[in-house]
């Protein structure tokens, strides 16, 4: 088996990998450089300085401009709408063109657009007439005009509160109740050194999250959190690499601890909303780990000493 | 006179009705089943399991994926965008594809996104560049993304209050102005039975409706009906088979009375709405005419009845 | 026994009833007139055109100016205020002074202010430091500055949903649940003719109740109504003469159904609120009854012949 | 120098302390117990079960009725006023009355108004003409309709931020400023744990207090805390028992440090403000000091061993 | 005629006018300056350090404490309640009580509460069970706890807009129409030179007004001024020294014409309002009069030279 | 040098400029008219009644309908979208088409929708993704679903306050500071006539204008004017015909001069925002130059007589 190309399309470059199809219309340029097993639909133009990894669907309608990247498995859907240059002006070439990244196993819903310098993450899925404007994290799930984060892609929803373990490994993340005092005077709600499973070292809050952006997307590597929503309503989701599941945190009176190596990311943020992170260690650089398919290496690893 | 087929497009497919145009980078597949007529502009793409009604317009840029199903006198506009599945991944092909469905006469505008699943109306309008996620009933405007209802197609725009008749036809469909007493106690707005055309037997009221979102779309074959906004706004569409008329609700001292064999839709409903329903019959689930062409052929036959 | 006068007391009239008390420092002017066993406590003035009836008790620092009328069994607390001018000016007496009322059974809290040409109903109950701007409906709780209506003395306050008779006569005023429909489009609660113990002849309903103020007030002799609070929430006290009960209509998926000869007021209506009636008669002016004192004799009656 | 009473007063009570002097139209009962060097002023009247402590002030126009307990230096102002029933019928005499309390050195400005079973806190400053549902803690101003606390009497105003000690002892309260970081994602303020004066051992926050109402009125005798407004404003009330000062937190960027053996007050809190606090030691019952006055004594104890 | 004392009362004064009645259980010290026809009431007490102007009356229950100064004829409620110590204590006497006034014309209703350094303005009406906190312009009518300004006393009601002048003298205050254009962009309201009856040498704009206060209060001699209520509304007294009149601005199509020798009072702002006010003349401090009595003597002279 | 066409592209027009380029897949009709040195990417399709101004580039995907009107330099990003019919139906022609402007330098960017008969000005940017369904102003940035205004092309924002003149000419725009009084009272401003640079002949405020939209855009020839935020917050582009400038007015106290011949647009306004202009000239119409192209020109011959 090898390249395919429809009599009625045009295919310059070499450095097509085996198994990959290119239907009528569409038009490759010398430079590109396309991995295996790709479909390359109809009507679908791909310039010169643009890099696709393997088994990745372009559908019809699509153009790739100099400085795409598409990692491997990724979908592109129909008339999806990518551009180069954040500020065209016609005959304005700019001294370099912004690279745009699709990281492996992401998809791109029909009609959507993607600003030109823009990072969507692995696993991220784009919905249908989205306009992303910002990087989108790993598996997050984007919507609407201007593109807003409104899921973790194939998370499973947790009712709250659930108490017990979500993971099957040891210490694994999970929520707490506190005590919650109500009277004439107000509500008190207290967190009780104690139960917190680490001591705590570092404190901080997080609140004016604009509605539709997210925090976190990362993991640490030692450090201990406990999040709580002390005003407003927010989701997390938590990976441990394996499974991901989206808590609510819709009040002060439980919090959500997550221990070393989860990767956690927090989301759908009410207006007003404030969310407190009471941590187990200084700030450390070098305990983060942001890069999603690293953790997902490490945390196979983790999990295998278990 | 028989199909044209432009020397730069690509029709495979047999089952292509008299007087349909096919134009230049156009590529219509096998299986594909257009109707008479139709327009095919210069690089539409149309895959096997698609049938297209009679004198369709498809603008260029459009492709008509697997499971599309088109009427009669349907237009798609330029570059707008259909797909089969909600949650693409690459190379994970679904075990079957979703039905997207456009009912005759409804018109598609430039750039629309129109998701899996979803029926677009008998007439319905969808604005360009609207992304539309949920089913459209019969001639909605749609227009935003996400889509909102925001229109009824042709229909005339009333000035309130209209104390007679809309309809040529004996007791149509008319607003009805009650009594209103208002002190420093606040505002008592009575609705005494004898004002009523019919005799009341059921009550319903409708609230918590997401704007942009429609109530109704169906005929009665027997109930009379009274419809009052006791708080916040509401359009309602008002249909005979033959004209149809908007009505601004918007306070309590009105009510629209509507008469059996009159089509009707609600929409527009600002934050807090509420509508009561003062009903002439039992909940009778054969009462209900939900498929508008159905109700334009009885309407008719009901009308020559007068 | 008869009329006691402290010896540092001035009773200047001779139409005192037997077995009242006047105390130290009080002063009665010689038109005054007081029924039997009052407490004139030290330091009151009454003036002239004073009517006090049987059984009241007037604590200290209180004046009753021409023009004020108490009845039986009437309770003002200390240093609470009463006037007879609407807009005083130090010399300029107006032609004639505004009466103020004070039915039988009310009471009102220390150092309550109570405006010119007030009427405060039957068993009325008025806080501490309020100030009256407004007639007073029988029984009611009043509070604040400007006084609002927050209660109805003497009743119990019952968790809804009640779904049993309230009452012990047959036919009593129960809570009706209705059926409700949730989905995407909106919420719809239906309301069966059927469920209803009446045939409905007239629908109406009130909004724009300020905060603080009361509908109803009054008893119907033969008329049937269903109350649901369309939209926002209020309570319903419900008085059949002898027990009173509170209900609070927090949401429109039940309705309080009031039999004839059911006294109730509505009252704490939150900002918004609407409320449907559903009634069993045309509107008719004798059928309602206005005057508690009435209402109660007439429902002893109702009650012994059941 | 012994009591004095004016020939138009009336004392009937032989249990009054010497220098205490009773004016003109004043009225005491014989049960009254009245401490040395009081002011009875002109029209006051005392019943029965009432007891007053020494060099009390009871100004024209307020009665004190059986139940009262006003301690040493109370002061009351003309035509405030008590009462001892909460619900006042004409004849219908209580079993037992409320007491009314009022602790040392507190006083109730003009015409105010105290329901009954109130307890007024030490140094407290009831302002005139307010009207008092609730206990009121120690040097707690209240004023309006219903009352609201919005002071601490004698307490010094600070402007924020003051970053030094505010105290002359060693390791007093003091504001400490936090690092915040504000980019398009939102703000994240951190708490690095070495810039707390102790370690952290318990959180707690408090949300959902009513406007008007306080929380705290206490001291620590062990655990030191760190108080921050996360959402909204309020203020804070500290004191060693020497000199109190007030901190309005305005914002989640400045922490309040609060030692031990430092009475504190938090009131003022605006709608939806939450308040964060990280204490030094897990939750001690034993630990708190709850009555002032001890508190007054201890602090001075500790204010002499520094 | 001369002083006629009751004999259950005390006076202790020589400065009593003549026609002056003090009556039962009234109080008047030896230091205290009474005019001529007053009514002092029974109960009333009156310390040494008092002036009371002539025709006044003085209802029951009320106490004038050192330092009170009121004018001619002015009118005290039964119960009204003044006090000349602003943060009482027992055996705490200030160094000297602050002076409360109460000027000519003035009425305070039953029950209020006058704050200690109050001024009552001439001709000022207090509702009763007020609780006054500061100064009250002349002529202001204030209710509520805390007190708030809602009305102007004797001032006739305008309907907006009226055009033509309002005053019977030359050049007298009226609104002016301003052109207004609104298309969807917006609304552009312009205010040509032209239209204005002088030339615009210095602007101000006034907002954050608290609800319940009020600005002006004063006249100009030569100053004319244009007030334009260009966010929110508000109410403007306009008072020539004969009638005066309320204007209620609404919003920014209309300003208001000020010539000199006008007194205006703005009150009753809504939140967020703004007034603008373009004015003639510099700032010039000597062309305020800001004493209503000194203005209206002015007036007059000013209304015979025309 | 001459047109350029792709072997598999389709150019019918002889109407099309030197040094043009069109590429694979496009198809030109034989009316449209093309100038020199454009480049026509791949996919597009030209119908006839098209007219392309010189050096334009029109990216893939791109469908330019009868009756566009681009201008030189225009750019046209991939997919994006236009139509010349509001309301299509299938095989329902309008009587003729409406006519789409996109005049000198605009851009459009990629997957945006241009609604038909829209005119986008000189130099204006639209978003990817935007739908434009109004007019664009000159050198505007528009973006999102419905298109709202943003920015002011290649505009330098400027740090509020500046005080200093922001042009190179003499009497350059510049931001004036005003004295703020704040009291109990409320704040008042007040900018002394002497302050500005022109007397006073003309004032006026615009309020009401939707989030999203611009005022302005244009310059004047002889008129100076003062802009001053009363209410909320609003942003000024300033343009010499050389340089452009930001300006964020974010409250009352500065205010903005914009001296003659500075062509000037406001947007971004806030809720309720209120703008204040005074300005040195009656209205003349004459006086306004609304031309964006004509204002460069005669800005240069201004800025040379400098």
């Amino acid at each position: 088996m090898t390249v395919f190309v429809h009599p009625a399309g045009i295919c310059e470059s070499s450095h097509v990998g085996e198994g990959t199809r290119i239907w009528a219309f569409a038009h490759v340029l010398p430079g590109a450089r396309i991995g295996r097993d790709c479909n390359i639909c109809d009507g679908v133009f791909i310039e010169n300085d643009v890099i696709i990894g393997d088994a990745a669907t372009i559908k019809s309608g699509v153009q790739l401009w100099d400085g795409m990247r598409l990692g491997d498995q990724v979908f592109v859907g129909p008339n999806a709408s990518f551009s180069n240059d954040p500020f065209p002006r016609s005959k304005a070439r700019p001294a370099s063109f912004m690279q745009t990244i699709v990281e492996d196993h992401a998809s791109i819903g029909a009609n959507a657009t993607i600003l030109p310098g823009v990072r969507i993450g692995y696993g991220a899925m784009i919905g249908a007439g989205a306009v992303v404007l910002n990087d989108v994290p790993a598996r997050s799930i984007v919507v609407g005009n201007p593109g807003r984060i409104v899921g973790y892609a194939e998370a499973k929803e947790l009712d709250a509160p659930v108490r017990d373990r979500i993971s099957t490994k040891r210490d694994g993340p999970r929520l707490i109740q506190f005590q919650s005092h109500l009277d004439t005077r107000g509500r008190l709600i207290a967190v009780e050194g104690h139960i917190l499973p680490f001591e705590a070292k570092r404190f901080y809050y997080i609140d004016q999250v604009m509605a539709g952006s997210a925090r976190g997307a990362h993991s640490h590597r030692r450090c201990h959190q406990l999040l709580v929503a002390v005003a407003g309503q927010m989701k997390v989701a938590v990976d441990d690499g394996e499974s991901a599941y989206l808590f609510q945190l819709s009040g002060p009176e439980v919090g959500l601890y997550l221990p070393p190596m989860i990767w956690s990311m927090q989301f759908g943020y009410s207006i007003g909303a404030v969310s407190l992170v009471i941590a187990s260690e200084p700030y450390d650089a070098n305990d983060y780990i942001t890069d999603y398919a690293e953790f997902r290496k490490l945390a196979r690893l983790h999990a295998a000493r278990d």
